[in-house]
């Protein structure tokens, strides 16, 4: 027993990790987080512009209807793909808010947005594939990518196309090996959308490739103008990713959703079988609460809070000598170039947050395109705290008035 | 938009899934308990011997718990590694039950078992890499191992090493490609455990092969007699699955965690932020209410019914004529050979379910070794509804005596 002990360290250690483990970085977010809450520890007031979740706990109803289901034990394994009345709730939201027909069988709920994209990574990237990404965007899709074998294949996208991927550019990065593209609509770090005609396009190319589409909806509600496209409005054929997190407001409960083509339901139920047996039953069962009118009526509440914070904060940081060159339309980040103040953004947020108690993330979270030039504010405080933030940054960048 | 339509559905067709896809097959168990529930619906009387979940609501301390928690408004994402108050009551959890001390920073909560085998896979698991699996054994193992492009190397193990993949055996079986052993105690579906010379033998010979070795002990505590051993006990340098579903009675949660090895936990953990960014917060606190005497108490009374079960179900099982050579120490199963009955396992539990209301599931969802000859038996209703199984399978199959 000594023995087995004594010469596993070093014996152990000498068969490596897989390789894809020192391909896949770190959520830089994450770091932040944690710095600015060591901060907090020691007495610094730091004002919260990291991490991309609503600052509000999740609405009441929601809350009620998790601890009914608790009282009612709803504590067993449900079935793979969901409980069918979360399924056909979701289906009645296409309805109602696209006026889209999606039956509850091309449904599956996940395990958040995460569990989405992995069973579609699962499902359709063999070893070798690649998809193509915006870059930036969120870093954990061309991880899922890479998990299993597969490549994200980024494809740098700038202001002259509002951030997005869009069919142009798609079809001149398209490979021999690309199996399609995996966009996102409003996208995170841009809050950016991709309008209906661009979205159709993408699709034309994709079935022209032959390829997938896969078109991640997960800030859909979270806009401050006109609803955005979904693509379920314009095919059946592809696949969409959504989640109970942002406009729900229910990050914390690890729920989201798929959208399949009729053709792939039955292999991603085979999947979601064996990768999660399960979602949190009593967390479905909450989640219903999520489709009654006492309920959205909390949530575009919130939604017009968020939009009076982009309102507040996109001319004051334009003020202030950041570089946001379009309005965004939704999602909760405002993405800005730095290149007035530093050409590292790195240590541009750890000044900002060391020395002035601002925290927010480095481009390097989102790709390699400019992220060094780039920084994202996610607008998950309040309006008091953000005019706290612009009064500290100003003290030290100055404003261009 | 209607010319998109019109030509998606025949074009994306024709490209196919990943090969994986071909590969991975369902959870026939979730196939029996469909068709049970179909049965049911129709005014049958089914008595559910098929899914292996105690059939217990989630104890009440747990249940209030998770109700506070939601009160306090914990609904937001939590650590990557999971909150830092389980980490520590796992770590505790470790010193009470087995005097081993297992720091914090070497346990990681995940979502369910499931997250542990998929953060186990996507470190370890290199692309044309295999793991040794005992056969029969629970098949997502292999699935996850395929799902990062690696391969389950199934072992034929049988009654003379109690289903166990021993060192001796998987001395045998260790192939260029193998990069380790992954084995539960007490296993699935034979409730057979390892004794501590074989883990340590086992250990052994992965130190000795430079593999890794990851030991499934989700049904520790589920054991009516010893103790089952944790690998812990003899080495630091394994990587341990466990979970809140089975002992803690916690499935519907989708809560477990792992210990890895120290120099494991800083890549594991960047993995968990990208797969997972988070598990449920709110069951996190429902699952600290596990640690206390209390709920221990309840939990044990538990564990004492099914002991009762396994007692009452063993004996009447042999006397019916299914082979089941030796006394299984824990889990919650009975693996029987029906060979004095059929030798089409799926065709035996089709028309048990379908003639006599006896849902049991077929070998063939745990490997291909003598799986024809094979069924598994969850003990996971009352001992009424034990005898009332045991009188309808009598009426049909007969007594030996």
């Amino acid at each position: 027993m000594t023995k087995s002990s004594d010469i596993s360290a070093s014996s152990l250690a000498t068969r490596p990790f897989a390789k894809r483990v020192g391909e896949i970085e770190p959520f830089r977010v994450v770091e932040v987080l944690t710095r600015a809450k060591a901060l907090e520890a020691k007495g610094h007031d730091i004002i919260h512009l990291e991490v991309g979740e609503p600052d509000f706990t999740t609405a009441e109803p929601i809350i009620a209807a998790g601890q009914l289901a608790l009282a009612n034990g709803e504590t067993y394994y449900s079935q793979a793909a969901g409980i069918p009345e979360l399924r056909v709730a979701i289906s009645n939201h296409y309805k109602t808010e696209y006026g889209v027909d999606v039956a509850p069988a091309r449904i599956m709920v996940t395990p958040g947005a995460s569990g989405a994209l992995l069973l579609i990574a699962a499902l359709l990237v063999d070893a070798g594939d690649g998809m193509l990404l915006a870059d930036p965007g969120y870093p954990c899709n061309r991880h899922f990518l890479r998990l299993v074998e597969g490549e994200g294949q980024l494809v740098p996208v700038g202001p002259e196309h509002r951030y997005q991927l869009n069919a142009k550019v798609a079809a001149e990065y398209w490979q021999d090996n690309t199996i399609g593209a995996m966009v996102a609509s409003p996208a995170n770090p841009t809050g950016e959308i991709l309008t209906r005609q661009e979205l159709s396009d993408l699709y034309d190319l994709c079935v022209k490739n032959k390829g997938h589409l896969v078109v991640d909806e997960i800030y859909h509600g979270l806009t401050y103008g006109k609803a955005a496209v979904s693509i379920l409005e314009i095919t059946d054929q592809a696949f969409v990713i959504n989640s109970f997190s942002k406009y729900f407001g229910m990050t914390g409960w690890r729920l989201g959703w798929l959208v399949a083509p009729e053709n792939a339901v039955v292999e991603m139920e085979k999947l979601a079988q064996n990768l999660f047996i399960s979602m949190s039953t009593m967390g479905q069962h909450a989640a219903l609460a999520a489709f009654t009118p006492e309920t959205k009526k909390i949530f575009d509440e919130r939604r017009d809070e968020f939009a009076k914070r982009r309102d507040y904060l996109l001319p004051e940081l334009r003020r202030l000598g950041f570089d946001i060159p379009h309005q965004p339309a939704g999602a909760l980040y405002l993405y800005a170039g730095i290149s007035k103040f530093s050409n590292d953004s790195q240590q541009f947020c750890m000044d900002m947050l060391e020395k002035h108690g601002v925290a927010i993330t480095p481009g390097l979270d989102f790709g390699r395109n400019q992220s060094n030039s780039h920084v994202r504010f996610a607008y998950t405080t309040s309006i008091e705290r953000l005019q706290e933030a612009v009064r500290r940054m100003e003290k030290v960048l100055g404003g261009k008035d």
